[in-house]
């Protein structure tokens, strides 16, 4: 038996009747067999494709591509996963269209879903827009098929928002778990997710939140560890404590670096931006007000200045269990004494996790395709079976 | 027997052996019966969909698209036509290509053309340019074909010349077919196409010129109207006139929008420029001159300005047939209050239309799926009902 | 039997092992057998898409594009490639991309290969620097193969670097050979690949060395020239010294382009930048001297205006073998009189040569298709039958 007609049989057993035609915004709208059945499917996927055989669920159809910021790791990401189910990506470039001023999101959601079959969206950059954007454009593609414009109802891959980046979390825990040789080996881990020091400006929040709203789910001992000031937004928080409350774990912050990263099995330094200097950026942005936003922009950098040893050091690494804990990031990271003199981590431990950070960042790919699966196919169990029997072949 | 094969069967009693290699440039250039084949396809394309067919008639294969401005609706609806068909678009971007100072369009037109299959271009903005790019571009791909340099002859969609916007035009006419329930209904219905206020500048007068030579060919009474100034141009007008005098419907103009609204069953209330205008941009720009430009553009903005009242409010909507003909725009629209002080429409009626402007704009990818089709299948009934009997799914 | 099946028995009889999962770089990495199976499978693809079979042997599959300089011919030629064997282009715009100041080229190339089946790269700008970041990339993506980062190892199709512009040599070279009539027929034709006079600055060597290189290997006289101070990387014309001492031909350098024209069957003029000056370049490139590149640039351009002489003329070609050389260019060229005042070729030379100029780029799709065939497919002969064999139809 096939790797992936074992991983097909474990997913018949989970209760995922309604991933059918749903949107994946937040890894905590789902249940924990929905995540399951995520993984599931990502590993089959991987399975098929190793060996050869055609993952195509679609002989034609389109994913709508929207990124409200650059990005490649999340563009390849996503064009990857599109091709491995047969979908064509169509780059919706805000530049190079015809929306015009004042048009509303709910006519551009129409305009372009008439074939879509997905929609990935990516918008991060302002606390309280990202998401707002992803349901008013996914608001309107449901009710264009309720009104009878759309054949067919598009499902959204939350690409990144303001409050979640569900692909990028979900592909960090999938490595884990292979990591640690499943999930059953979790409980008690201990993950240390950090503010790290970066010499640049604004990174979102969506990675710290997501980790902590997801991670809180499997049994491990989660902290959260950041300087004052640069907390994450609290209805997350809240998420992550009702999480250990319901499996087991535990959620709790400390105020330093070595505090979070002693003994731990897991470490996540990564630098982010204060929350409520977010929220100012975002008024400052609805208000034109350039000058503001430029002297926001010194503050912060002096503000994240007074914090340079909150830095993965070899010396901060040898506090983690045997000195040896899985080190995680999202990628790109400010490297010590290769990107920048001084940033997240020393080049020394960068280096030295390289294969590994890589090997993180190789499942986000599968990661979207097992989303995009779930959402669109009724009977995915079936799908796996058709895709392992038949003879179809990846390439001759 | 299926809708498509029902479909397939209508198509068998058309005399479209002229389409086969053909370019579908402007509608006036297709006869009636061919207009016909495009319509009977791209509801029989649409049906496929809808019952989770497979619409590939192409296993591999290119559709070249050049926008020479701006585009989204367009620029979506020829990727999705093509994906639909299984074709791979491949973008023109002339920013990013190297097209040599003085490089001949013959060139360029035969480098990209090697496995093209389809050539969709947008040029809409120069009187007397756009179609005139196009014409280049296919005479050079021609010949190219007859030289022995291409393997094969390439065909046009025009997707917006100076001239016609044929894919705009059909896909309005498809949803006013099935909005009145099938071409025989449409004899003595007025349509009225008239000039609207936009505080925009330069929209191109495609939309109104094909809607006037293509609308006149089906019995409906058709009304323009414009300020002083705005006219269409004079060859299109003539094909018009030679429409009506053809199909007996009627085709005049009238001085103001109450009057072309008086008892219409279908109104389109759109903004465009002057042609003389026009004509004097192109002239600007051709030497160019941007001190005139802009100086040109101020003058038309005041003069657009005069005509404020030309807006399709409440009141207007009121004079058509039981206050409630159908409501046409090729969208974007300049909304009352919406996206602008003063625009094409109110916000109310727009906003009450919604739904069926949204549906207008859905058959344009079916519209250009349906032009491609007739031009690469040299037995197009053979190939619907092919698509129609195989077991072959569009997805899992 | 086939011409596909045919060439299919012919590339049986070569030595190609060692294609098998291997890049390419440059054509004198390449054994004479291995060049030959390019021109094979390149005229079997052909030769199935002429018969609208289908030349799939891609079910899904990525081909990574990265174009360092703008570019119309090859990017074209590198879509229809991998569109002609099943494969999406993603292309990596560095303008959209998320690549951190001082990420590593190893992290850009294992995060966009996750699932590329092949990756193509044009970097000619600056001397000593486009080879070596194909090379760094594909060490990467090899060395992420073999740590298990990536499943399948990409292979690399050198779109053009500062030393080598394969697809574009190799293209020129199957032309030559259909011109001809076989390569049998090569033996003693004279080849004069000469530098022609252009009113622009700093174009890439990459193609007289491409052509000395390649071209030496068939039995030909070669024969290279230019002004002073114009010379190609010596390293190349140590390859060329070499092909001729193996292949029985010979390579000569004279000083005039009137010499190398004197009786040539084939010329080949096209203007290049001096060595020295693209050397200097690149290091006031890497010191940011931009009133140093300023000046160079002036100094170059004056340089070239001593030598406008050096012309493809009416009279030039009257020197050639019965005034009736083939005419070669990689286009576009500076064409006197229609592209420029002064160039690299009359425009009656040109205009008389169009047709075969065209044919000589269409061939760059087929070889870019070959190369990347036989890079990934471990039986190309069971391949080649197999889609001559198969029912499949390109298009229905």
């Amino acid at each position: 038996m096939s790797k992936t007609i074992e991983l097909a049989k474990h997913l018949e057993t989970l209760h995922i009747n309604n991933m059918y035609k749903s949107d994946f915004y937040w890894t905590w709208d789902k249940t924990d067999e929905e995540l399951d059945a995520i993984f599931t499917v990502a590993d089959a996927l991987r399975d098929l494709r190793e060996r050869n055989k055609s993952t195509r669920i679609f002989d034609s159809g389109l994913g709508i591509s929207i990124f409200r910021d650059n990005s490649t790791r999340t563009r390849f990401s996503f064009a990857s996963a599109c091709n491995l189910l047969g979908l064509t990506v169509q780059d919706l470039d805000e530049k190079k269209s015809q929306i015009a001023h004042g048009e509303t999101v709910r006519e551009t959601a129409n305009m372009v879903s008439f074939m879509a079959d997905v929609i990935g969206i990516r918008d991060d950059m302002f606390i309280g827009e990202g998401h707002k954007y992803q349901k008013t454009f996914m608001d309107a593609v449901k009710e264009g098929y309720r009104d009878g414009i759309l054949e067919q109802q598009p499902t959204l891959v939350n690409l990144q928002c303001d409050v979640d980046h569900p692909t990028q979390c979900m592909a960090d825990m999938l490595h884990i778990i292979h990591q640690f040789g499943g999930v059953e080996n979790l409980k008690g881990k201990k993950i240390a997710m950090t503010w790290a020091y970066s010499p640049s400006y604004g990174k979102p929040l969506s990675v710290p939140q997501g980790v902590i709203g997801l991670m809180t789910r499997f049994g491990m001992d989660v902290v959260l560890a950041h300087p004052e000031g640069y907390d994450v937004m609290p209805e997350v928080e809240e998420i992550a404590r009702k999480n250990v409350a319901a499996t087991g774990g535990s959620y709790k912050k400390v105020a330093t670096m070595e505090e979070a990263f002693q003994n731990a099995d897991i470490v996540y330094p990564k630098s982010w931006a204060p929350f409520a200097a977010m929220e100012e950026r975002t008024r400052l942005y609805q208000a034109g007000d350039q000058a503001g936003i430029d002297a926001l922009e010194q503050k912060l950098l002096s503000q994240n200045a007074q914090h340079k040893d909150w830095t993965c050091s070899e010396e901060m690494m040898k506090k983690t269990r045997n000195g040896s804990a899985l080190y995680l990031h999202c990628l790109p990271a400010d490297i010590t004494g290769l990107s920048c003199s001084e940033g997240e981590v020393d080049n020394s431990v960068f280096d030295r996790y390289l294969v590994p950070l890589y090997k993180q960042a190789s499942f986000k790919p599968y990661i979207i395709a097992a989303m995009i699966l779930m959402s669109k196919v009724k009977d995915p169990v079936s799908a796996l079976m058709a895709l392992d029997g038949a003879g179809k072949r990846k390439m001759f």
